[in-house]
């Protein structure tokens, strides 16, 4: 019974099953070229120096890490308050021009570009440019801090005026500055972390790898602020890490960084805290580190690597979120999105009453109010723009630790109104005193005896 | 071969047979006793009545919903902020007596004990016992209610005073108030609620189950006011449910519960927001109901039944927090208590902003200010406190949404401190125009011919 349809049968048969393994053992070979891949990589096709700056040597071992690294060239990712679109913040926020007056922020601030850009945008702002920094802000913005305080000394470094050593830099992030070249273990390379931590009783070699996945960022995204005529880089984090610890510490040297050139306060300048609002957090609480937002897993053909495109995870976040929460992406964004506009509502708050707070003294000041009259409401100046300062420059707009930005700016708000009261109260005093026949605060200005 | 050893071997394993037979056996009726127990529940020993009001009643079908709900008689049951210990919150924070000067409140205030007592805490506050409050306060605070609304009418039971039907009130909290006897369905009893979801465009009919484990809560969980001279019961959320829109809503009236005793300002009275409140809160956002964490499901031999023993999860975290939050009860304690000290550190702060802008309103009225002068100061006394009370009287402490509860203080803050400013300057005004020889706020009193 072998007639033509049974032999048409058994041919179709045989071309399904040719076809069939023919296709499983080109899937099973690319599974193990794709394992092989995973299993030799890193190649490590030349050996790594220990002075090692440039990415793009690394990147001969480590192509994809590299080639991820290269994506923070991508700028314009504006998000509603970050991103890495470098638009002029001055401009948008006006108020930080008065806020900040007689220090460098109020000349040139940026939004600040991806860490590609680390040590191009440092190199071109005017505040290097114009105002004269010391070397110091080169512990963060170049590969080559290591290096040069290695040769220079760590003292001699940061004194050293930035413009003089800055056609040394090349380089901004650099791998070299998290990890080992010989190991690929995470490292910190920069001293003011580790005298950061020990301030806090806490000894960075203890540190888990998890640990170190905060840390390694913690060497940059920090409140920092220069000691000493050696304007040595130093964290003010003997107290703690909340913004009252930080108070605390600055207080306890009369630390400031300038005098406001309007109102005569004793100013702080908060810088970036990242690592200490986010503390504070539940992310934080959570054992959630930087890196596993900031830096999540992704798959490139066979290997799991962490993204080395570092960005804001409103960018990214199915990778920087869904790992965790299982919730659709735009639930995801309104979350964030909820959390940063009350902040930034709360932001726009504070500048609002500092700047009626500035306003007052100023007029106190025209009337001619001495600095002890004008004592209490400069500390309150103090306070509240230190507690503004330091959730508006914290790159998070609160969302690394709602809550408490929320409390640090209502406290903000507290001292700024107080340090408007005080100065009407002054004024008042100035202008019953010395002006008895005055009904109106027009004229103050020739109204009291004391010369400030 | 059968020896001796061997029958010895054999009876020792037909002993252990048969004792396994037996156990197992005994294993198996049990488990079959407690299915046939669960599937039986409820027993419908009797019919419940449509007016039946007595949790007794109700308990003869459901003996273990009744044996829980009657532990709400426990008090003493106090947590840093909340519980059931019913102390004298006047006592604790004294600053209420003066914040609510010239209303109810300020007389007797104490922290509410559990759902058992919720009549008979009500019948015996001074509040209703020196203050002739409406009979609409017994919406919430009688079984009786839905029957005598019945009986009544609405607008009847709304503004009869309170002590007249008071004789006719024997329940507080009831099985009644949010279920359906027959169906043991949930159900809204109190018409405010529907009319205050039917102003956000939401028809409670359409409720999926899980709206509903938080609606019936919302019937009294809210703030409400006396609307008109029938003092009806009314929800204010025509605008929404944040305390901006709130405020919007009572501002389109012109509304006010009372004027202020020491500073005249026309003043909001908010009370137990905890549906608004954590409506803006993560929680909801994330479609976790009131009963979610206040009636987690608990199991009681072969049965699981949501537990109505309501109270602070802070007595119950391994029901009320471990289901959804894998995290040891020590941690996540500490988690809800920083967000409360938190919280409540900003109540004080509050506190004291609305406490300095009545002293600085109360000096301009004693100097003579008119109410003119005083309209700006007034306006924001009344929004700073409708801000403070609002998380004040939530009974969270911040929990139920920790960042809108530091953002809404922050803004009281913010206006009690443009109350004093305001006021300051008024006085000041009346010192320079009336009184030039003065230099001091003490002789304010004879300074202007504006009496107010």
């Amino acid at each position: 019974m072998m007639d033509k349809k049974i032999i048409a049968l058994y041919g179709a048969v045989l071309v399904v099953a040719i076809v069939l393994t023919v296709g499983v053992t080109a899937l099973l070979m690319n599974i193990s070229d794709r394992q092989r891949e995973a299993d030799q990589y890193p190649l490590r096709l030349i050996e790594i120096a220990d002075d090692e700056i440039d990415p793009a040597v690394w990147g001969i071992n480590f192509p994809v890490h590299y080639d991820r690294f290269m994506m923070t060239q991508i700028d314009g990712m504006r998000t509603p308050y970050g991103g890495s679109e470098p638009y002029d913040k001055l401009e948008a926020y006006p108020a930080m021009v008065r806020l900040w007056a007689g220090y460098a922020f109020a000349i040139d601030h940026n939004e600040e570009r991806g860490h590609y850009y680390a040590q191009i945008d440092q190199r071109n702002t005017e505040r290097v440019q114009v105002v004269n920094q010391p070397a110091a802000c080169v512990n963060c913005h170049a590969a080559e801090a290591p290096l040069l305080i290695n040769e220079m000394g760590w003292a001699e470094f940061n004194r050293t005026p930035y413009l003089e050593i800055a056609d040394q830099l090349h380089f901004g992030t650099s791998c070299a500055d998290c990890h080992d070249p010989q190991t690929m273990a995470l490292r910190i390379t920069r001293p003011a972390l580790i005298e950061g931590l020990a301030m806090m009783g806490i000894d960075v070699e203890q540190a888990t790898r998890q640990e170190m996945r905060s840390y390694v960022c913690a060497q940059c995204h920090v409140e920092y602020y220069f000691l000493g005529e050696d304007q040595i880089l130093t964290f003010p984090w003997s107290q703690g890490l909340t913004v009252d610890d930080i108070e605390a510490h600055f207080d306890m040297y009369g630390f400031t960084d300038w005098t406001h050139a309007e109102t005569g306060a004793p100013m702080i300048k908060i810088q970036h805290p990242e690592f200490e609002l986010s503390s504070t957090g539940i992310h934080a609480r959570s054992g959630v580190s930087c890196a596993d937002c900031h830096m999540p897993y992704i798959r490139e053909g066979g290997m799991k690597i962490s993204d080395h495109w570092l960005r804001s995870p409103l960018h990214n976040l199915n990778h920087a979120c869904q790992t965790c929460h299982n919730i659709p992406e735009s639930e995801l964004e309104d979350r964030i999105l909820t959390i940063q506009h009350a902040t930034a509502g709360l932001l726009r708050d504070t500048e609002d009453a500092i700047i009626d707070a500035i306003d007052a003294i100023v007029a106190a000041i025209d009337a001619g109010a001495t600095d002890e009259q004008l004592e209490e409401a400069r500390a309150f100046h103090r306070a509240a723009s230190l507690r503004w300062d330091f959730i508006s420059s914290e790159n998070s707009t609160g969302f690394h630790s709602p809550q408490e930005a929320a409390r640090v700016l209502a406290n903000g708000i507290d001292y700024a109104r107080q340090a408007q009261l005080s100065a009407v109260q002054v004024l008042n005093e100035i202008q019953a005193s010395g002006d008895p026949v005055s009904d109106s605060a027009d004229s103050a200005d020739s109204a009291s005896a004391d010369g400030a």
